[in-house]
């Protein structure tokens, strides 16, 4: 009888058992542990950025050449000098996170640096991997602003330059700070050269979605269609110099 | 020889025209002009957002039954009321951008809820179309807050519940707010009902990329497998009741 | 010592049974159902395709006006009538498993249409809903075989046209039918009408792959960039009349 | 008279020449020129591809302890031998188009390897990177054959193994010779060893499309759910023994 009642018991077991068989538990992973990271707050760098400009140092820039940076560095921000050429970081980077803040000149400032051209309008650029180039440019009540005469709207703040409409037009005024919040996965070459998994990027334009995980078609080409040549899973960021007198600030990247 | 000089004429302009024939024009497009969208500062709605709770009223939201909600506003958020159930949008989204903050209750307003369970620590979540589960939960410090018992990595704060483990733990603090940025595709269904474009999900967690673009693979489950079964573009978003008395501010959405 | 036994057991069981809450039966998903389909043998239809044609009749084909085809249909095939336009499918596709044959004229048959033009070189296309063209060329042996005049590489067989260029020349000589296995998907469009999920397209040439999973950039258009216009989730398939007698054979179709 | 010519001339052209900017050549490219491939006949390898197994050597293979493979050759296929364990590739590979053929034991054949259970029924597997599965099964006219015991339908034949339910069900009947042709992205990994770029697949099961660019989760696993473990951009192709006398031939795979 101890022996019969072992079999219930068991039987009674077996029973509960195979209903368990898809437990809460057979969907719960232990593993990777995400790392903890301390955010920060107001647009601020969390705890595993690397600070590509905090407002006090070039440290981690150098010009096109590799030499000294030449823009100007004052009140907490780098302003372009007109002139002195792009400028791209020390390390070099892949699949990123980049905040960056960015400032277009206001007309009396931009009067100064040149004068009534298109050109004139704060035209700079992020060049991620020094070579796909989300567009710096002052399009601020684009298309009123500039007297009617627009800016091609792939050509116009937020896009990526010559190849992704931004969706909207989140523009501040000029004088004002703005911020790219920037998500962006390098392209993978094949053996050959070829393209095999294009880039891809999203964008939060002062905290408004205005590129949607879209695909980069390669290079900017001014002239011409974007083409991509084959380069390393990491390159240097580059901030372009186009003659006008753009500032940014506070500019972190995050490894992804 | 008039007539030979037209013909060198032409020839010059020949030669002129065809090194044009890629021009920086051909590059440039002229629409769709990108609609105007003056942004929020600090996380407030910019223009075009569909505001979904401001502190001052749930005229947007009912309860999962479709009556008034019982959730309790006061100082300009809304908290759970344990036991009241899930609380869901009059209205129906599908591609969005969505803005939220939830903030998880410190020690003390948690005894009042309930006592020394892990279903305490602040367990809430956004269903996005009713189905597809961010999970909110008091994932501060993990693993070493909860006294050594973890939650599963894929069931902290930022997961998709049961199917994606966030990047890093950008939590902060119980009594803190917190801030989710979403970027969220709604997944396409064929005419027989299989899945064929899958859910996308992006979110920024306090600033830092936690998911980035992952797929999501079905409908959340507590147990067993996700899977997808067939709805409409646009579903309700639904804010979980899970007995703890989480709460939620300024939410804001941008239909994509 | 009896009820010692029965615990021992007992803890034994639960010491079994706490490493099986992950069992093999907790990945096992018993829905939805694959539907049986029997599989053609040498490229012939599939048991669910929808047989475009089988050279027997243009009943599933109308001209672009909605008239009857002035195509040419014989010996199992059909054939472009130089100067009667585009055809298109009576019903509407998005999403698909496209299979198709063709077959450029031979220089003696080209002769008949037109004569020395880089056009006679059996050009036509596959219009994916009308507007997305995946390019029919002579592109044999290219460059070499047009005298040294090569076609644009982004207009050459396989490519999508002015968008994407073949990763390889898979083409087959001149009279010889040539086989492309396309799979399909659809772009979506936002309420606004900007496109949110772009067409994506993948082929095999004669089984091997020369474009994998690429994504189209927008309509075909010979002069400007490719753009997006909103259109509906299905459209008629079109094949291009460009002048020249190419022929197609065994066209079949399945909805993904 | 002759100046105005000149003019007039001039004028035409300029009118001409500026609605030109964007010229049909704007949008032509010339590189990169795809290289040529001579495609095979009825599924026998192109000429760029790499020939795993003809059917009459096992030069490209060893078995999974680096040893000798003791799986049988005869009448240009290779079936396996029971109990003498998974065989994979010496050569590495990534991103790749694979071609294979395969056959499930009839059940005469079956009978001599094992008997009655559900394991005989043509159980093996393509281990992409040696350890992503693409599941060989009988699973013709699923669900009648195995006589109402039916397999879990991320299990038959053309699912990844406990990942993805194949679209559809294109099997043929146990003895018959079916072909798998897959494309298969590899997954890349940061440098933190978490997963940044899933793997991705399609497949055409004898000509039908069954996995239409899933997404792959992880590592098989056969109790537990798939996980992404970091690993090389190259691994070995692998085939699993399971138990049951399975053929293979004509292998052949192109790197992407």
């Amino acid at each position: 009888m101890k022996k019969l009642n072992i079999f219930l018991l068991l039987s009674l077991i077996t029973v509960n058992l195979f209903p368990q068989q898809k437990t809460a538990e057979s969907t719960e992973l232990y593993s990777p542990v995400p790392p903890v990271v301390t955010p920060g707050e107001s647009s601020k760098p969390p705890s595993d950025a690397i600070i590509l400009f905090d407002g006090t140092s070039f440290d981690q820039w150098v010009n096109d050449n590799g030499n000294a940076v030449e823009w100007i560095m004052r009140e907490g921000c780098m302003t372009i000098k007109p002139g002195s050429g792009n400028i791209k970081t020390k390390r070099w980077f892949g699949d990123c996170q980049l905040h960056i803040e960015w400032r277009c000149p206001t007309p009396s400032v931009k009067k100064e640096a040149d004068t009534n051209t298109e050109q004139g309008f704060g035209n700079s650029g992020i060049l991620l991997q020094s070579r796909y180039e989300l567009q710096i440019f002052d399009s601020y009540n684009y298309p009123d602003y500039h007297n009617g005469k627009p800016i091609y709207v792939n050509g116009q703040a937020g896009s990526v330059y010559k190849q992704v409409i931004p969706l909207v037009n989140a523009c501040k005024k000029q004088g004002e700070w703005q911020i790219y919040d920037i998500i962006y996965m390098a392209p993978r070459f094949s053996d050959n050269g070829r393209i095999s998994i294009p880039a891809r990027i999203t964008v939060l334009h002062n905290g408004v979605l205005i590129i949607n995980n879209s695909e980069i078609l390669g290079s900017m080409n001014y002239i011409g269609l974007p083409e991509y040549r084959p380069h390393g899973l990491k390159e240097p960021l580059s901030l372009q110099e186009h003659g006008d007198p753009v500032s940014y600030r506070n500019i972190w990247i995050r490894e992804l």
